[in-house]
């Protein structure tokens, strides 16, 4: 039998990654091939067997998780509305050509869909694309809307960290011409609200400008040419040490090793409005205009955040870059920071949650005039804060709830099917949330298991001699008091015992 | 200029389209190829022109849209809720092979992703579908769950009609063994419920079983090779007479007259509880197994229904087939019928918004051993009700708030937009849904005018002497009563004013 000899050495392959710690990722992908080898070989019958699997790096939802990500939408949306937005939809799927020369280097990761004959269409790659799409196309040019969806990236996924392949995205813009700075203010005291009231931890916000970057390269000498290159290299330095950027500057990109040394001293510069102050009247940037307008506005937005009252988690960090295109004004990136313990000395960042900017140009590339509809937004990094409160679920052997029932509407004799059938029609017509075991004769003992596996706090019972008298046994599960209440009260006895405090 | 002559030609074109009164998505496709024509046009700027269109089929939603789909998810996530379903979602694409044997003839409408290495992937076409994958992936026998997403059939749009390539289905399952006819009872329950709660006027649910189909077939004398085909002519029964559908069965089908004779008689007979009692006794109908089978549980299915009170809106009927290949029990379809008026003699039905049935052994296909889990479900079909209530509002010209925002933080002086920043963090920070116009001096009049607009109902005003006296001007948009709050007090009367009665 040559497929149980391999099923045998993919076991084998299995027990060696797990004994030298490999990538969880890599493991996962091993122990799948595994149980999926194990899957054709146990069957008999012949039949077509079907890989039962999602497509690589996407994942479905169990009710738990459902749960989970529930609360953390509300608490998004919550903020959002508070701000005053508006939401939108769009198809999940746009025309190839909306999407193309808008993410640089990272097209290759777009989804297409096959050609059946019609137009050419692609998934989605982020909600800020089709957005200007939508803006330009019902020519909008004044907007405050937030829109929370999946989009999709043919990337290496890394489950086990929060990277997906389809992940959602919860994203809030404002468009339109106003007075500088102010739209851009909102969207970074957005992030902090969000952050704060999830309670993932302590949190940083780091912002930068890209006309300050723009201004850094041109007065350290890099050629306009080099400028994107460049910045995806600058981009690097949350992930790797200013020395091995330094390098790939200087060898792959043949920047000037002067050039590279001037950038390595801007770019380890953070701090707030004093580092503002002093970079306004640094003898180079100062000289250079987009630097010049860059830090004047940066100026005015710490100025209202400090009115906001914001600024002890937010950063002017001139080594933030930002790897998209479009962006042309502000940019910034919250990261959390690992929870301090007597063995680290600072908080270490453990990854990106938000990240957003201001993005000029990109509403123009669709209007066939070229009219520009300023924009800036925030994009919320749903995954990883899912995991992040997932673990942190798990670790807490927090109990919770997958479903909203008040009440279970049961007996405790037979032959009431009936009965039970007509009271729950009662309690739903009324608003109640009820359920019935769909069993004609279940003993009462399961019943009241299935309250506490599914944490339902009451339970309505029906019986002979509650039917003669007219009332309904009600029993509160965490007690298991018991009483009797006539079947007219029993709807607002319900309501008022499971409203909320 | 050829291409002026195009797009007049065009114009013309649109012109007589319209004189005719043709098919108005016809129409649409006409002029949207117009104005497209005279955008390509119109440009001068020698850059590349975009298309500015969603794809074929689908659509975005606007705010306003979108207020109006919020309502009705939340009124069908109540009745989910309140029915004790928890929540799953699944990812937008499945492998190919996932969707492939599921959906018969309609299978040629599934969406294939383009192949750029790695799996073969495909769009859902439904969510019943992922769901038995999902139930056979994770070995779950017994669940109650809902899941509303977006689905996808390149399938001929109308979307004048609510039929679009890409649309919402919300989808109410159970699964599990349990006794017969109660989980099944419930799901008609529940279209029942969310038809009532959004008043869409009077509506009928036709009810089947695939059991009494298929032993009609076999007692009129269909051969068992036939079965699918002839079920597939009977499901048109809704839309053409049965004239045709006669005559497609006998002359495209091979069909001989006697049988579909025979099968005209049965599929013109509706009912109730009669009905099924009458067929129980038919003497040829009583001798096939499957159809008695089927006929007992219908009548078991509709004494739970009379427990529920809702055998009004219920009708047993032979001619419903629905098309999908999966069902193997009870089938039934809710349609809208057209308010009656004096020149209507009957009501006519308008078209299916919810349907479902029984599918026993969807899960077993996917299972390695083949293990069944049974389920019967309900899919309410959202988009045909949306554009109802589009048009309903459309009509009464009832003003939508698509914002929630209780207040506007304003000023009448200038030089105070410092003073409005930082009024408006204190309310955000208090949860108090707030906006500020992005202005440095707005005038209070564009203030004022901004409230009217979008709704907000209250407007909070900072000025000189309110800053002295350490109170806010709190006056209220439709009444234009203006009192002063003392700042602390400004949430706690914010709050009180814009509570819900």
């Amino acid at each position: 039998m040559a497929a149980e000899a391999a099923v045998r050495e993919q076991a084998e392959a299995v027990r060696r990654l797990k004994q030298d710690k490999a990538d969880p990722d890599e493991i996962a992908k091993e122990v799948a091939k595994l149980l999926e080898m194990k899957a054709q070989l146990g069957g008999d019958e012949g039949k077509h067997k079907f890989v039962l699997k999602t497509p690589k790096g996407t994942r479905d939802y169990s009710p738990k998780q459902m749960a989970i990500r529930e609360r953390v939408f509300n608490a998004i949306i919550a903020c959002f509305k508070r701000h005053g937005a508006e939401v939108i939809d769009t198809p999940v799927f746009e025309l190839k050509e909306t999407l193309t020369g808008k993410y640089g280097e990272d097209s290759k990761l777009i989804y297409d869909l096959k050609d059946q004959g019609g137009e050419l269409l692609s998934l989605r790659y982020d909600l800020t694309v089709p957005f200007a799409r939508y803006l330009a196309m019902n020519k909008i040019t004044n907007i405050k809307r937030y829109h929370i969806a999946k989009v999709y990236r043919r990337d290496n996924p890394a489950m086990t960290r929060g990277r997906y392949r389809e992940f959602y995205q919860c994203d809030f813009d404002i468009a339109g011409q106003f007075d500088p700075m102010i739209p851009d203010a909102e969207c970074l005291k957005i992030v902090h609200e969000i952050l704060s009231d999830l309670q993932l931890g302590d949190f940083l916000v780091k912002v930068n400008d890209r006309r300050i970057l723009d201004g850094m390269f041109a007065v350290c000498g890099v050629p306009d040419s080099k400028f994107r290159t460049i910045c995806s290299s600058v981009d690097k330095l949350d992930k790797v040490p200013w020395e091995e950027v330094r390098s790939e500057m200087v060898g792959e990109k043949g920047l000037s090793p002067e050039a590279a040394d001037r950038i390595g001293e801007y770019v380890q510069l953070h701090g707030g409005l004093d580092l503002i102050e002093r970079l306004l009247q640094d003898p180079k940037l100062s000289q250079n205009k987009l630097a010049k307008e860059g830090l004047g506005d940066m100026k005015l937005l710490f100025e209202y955040l400090t009115l906001f009252g914001i600024t002890g988690k937010i950063s002017f960090d001139l080594s933030l870059a930002r790897g998209l295109d479009y962006y042309t004004g502000v940019i910034f990136e919250a990261v959390l920071l690992q929870q301090e313990n007597d063995h680290v000395e600072e908080p270490v960042s453990v990854g990106s949650v938000a990240g957003g900017g201001r993005y000029d140009g990109l509403v123009g590339m669709f209007d066939p005039k070229g009219r520009k509809v300023p924009c800036v937004g925030v994009s919320i990094g749903i995954e990883r804060i899912f995991s992040i409160l997932e673990q942190r679920v798990e670790a807490s052997e927090e109990k919770i709830r997958t479903t909203e029932t008040q009440v279970l509407v049961a007996s405790a004799q037979k032959k009431l099917l009936e009965e039970r059938l007509k009271l729950i029609s009662e309690l739903w017509d009324a608003g109640i949330k009820a359920e019935v075991l769909y069993k004609k004769n279940p003993k009462l003992l399961n019943q009241l298991q299935y309250c506490e596996d599914t944490g339902i706090p009451l339970v309505a019972i029906v019986g002979e001699q509650e039917l003669k008298d007219g009332v309904v046994k009600l029993r509160v599960v965490a007690t298991r008091e018991e009483v009797n209440i006539r079947r007219e009260d029993l709807v607002e006895e319900i309501r008022m015992r499971t409203s909320q405090p």
